[in-house]
């Protein structure tokens, strides 16, 4: 184990929740540790690309991929959405206290070198395609997020 | 501490989120680990016999067991539920997918080994009985999470 | 990395969810731990004084701090809490089983060493001022929280 690698399994994608892990994970890199985020079920959502990817899907898949958001920018608070009215305001809040939008922070955090891995198993279920994802995520499964999460000090679940 | 031990707090009795969790147990089982699963607060659902048990509760009690699912099989998504279209939409995609069901998971990391802890206080407060619990269930409190965590090297809260 | 210390995350404000935190807490409080607690996004909202105070605020800070509950004793319960009939019934079952309110939950872990420690940038983000918090709460950063997260042995996210 070592005092200085992070792990993060995103399981939600929640504006606010993928705010608190991004937040996480770019102060640790900013510290100087190795932080993985392994995405999962939700928070898949928040590795698509903003744009409609043409991909061959069947009908159910097709279905979730239209029901679930496409991207960070597209994320809503997990409490007081009031039918977008509080995101809208959350949103407008954060622009003015000068606190990076999501997708910005999710920039950021790669930037620094933070590895973004998305659990192949969720992108089975949800049939979400790997040309789906924006660039420079890695895809991986339970075993590649519990050998990082064995190496690590703190392990957390958003 | 030890490389071997892993800790999950399932506090959550989503169907997703108790997927999430079982599927981490059971691979973390598959590596040799030794895992130990509170569960506590709605997470007690999934422990529930799925069929009615007769036992002695007084008002209050039996309301609570009335609105609360029993057993993995009742679970529900924690987004898209959407009157339950959204659930059966889930888990029809994982029977397509050969994902297995929430309770077969459930059966799967028992069988595995992976410990199965009932938490006594969230018992007592939701009224629920030892008799009501699937079998192969421990009780046990907040010292015995907290004795297994600390000779753990993951532990989450899900 | 210590033996004896655990941090936990508080990000959630719901009843159901700070009470796991502070059974936690105070559990390895009791059992010599050095336990800190991070308040942060809707978990701030425990922190609050349960009493209005009057604070200089712009029209959206306002509007989120009108929004938002005001202190542990308004928390409301993230399952079941059915326009307030589920809360109730939780907390009166407690009470019948002397489980302790939240609040008093609450303070006995700050009476028993548990350190509190409210985000400053959630803070910042959501307008709340120090004079809103409860006594007895620091302010600090994400580094703060990774300081003290890489010198504990147990890191939940709540």
């Amino acid at each position: 184990m070592s005092e200085d690698k992070k792990t993060i399994v995103v399981f939600s994608g929640d504006l606010d929740k993928a705010m608190a892990a991004m937040i996480i994970a770019s102060g640790a890199a900013a510290m100087g540790n190795e932080v993985t985020l392994f995405f999962t079920f939700w928070g898949l959502n928040l590795l698509r690309r903003p744009e409609p990817v043409s991909v061959k899907k069947n009908f159910l898949e097709a279905m979730f991929g239209w029901m679930m958001p496409l991207g960070a920018r597209r994320a809503t608070l997990s409490k007081l959405h009031m039918g977008g009215m509080g995101t809208a305001m959350m949103k407008y809040v954060m622009k003015t206290k000068n606190v990076a939008t999501p997708e910005a922070l999710l920039h950021d955090a790669m930037e620094m070198g933070v590895k973004f891995i998305a659990c192949s198993m969720s992108m089975d279920v949800m049939g979400i395609k790997p040309e789906e994802l924006i660039d420079g995520v890695e895809i991986g499964g339970v075993a590649t997020y519990l050998g990082s999460a064995d190496d690590a000090n703190v392990n957390l679940f958003i």
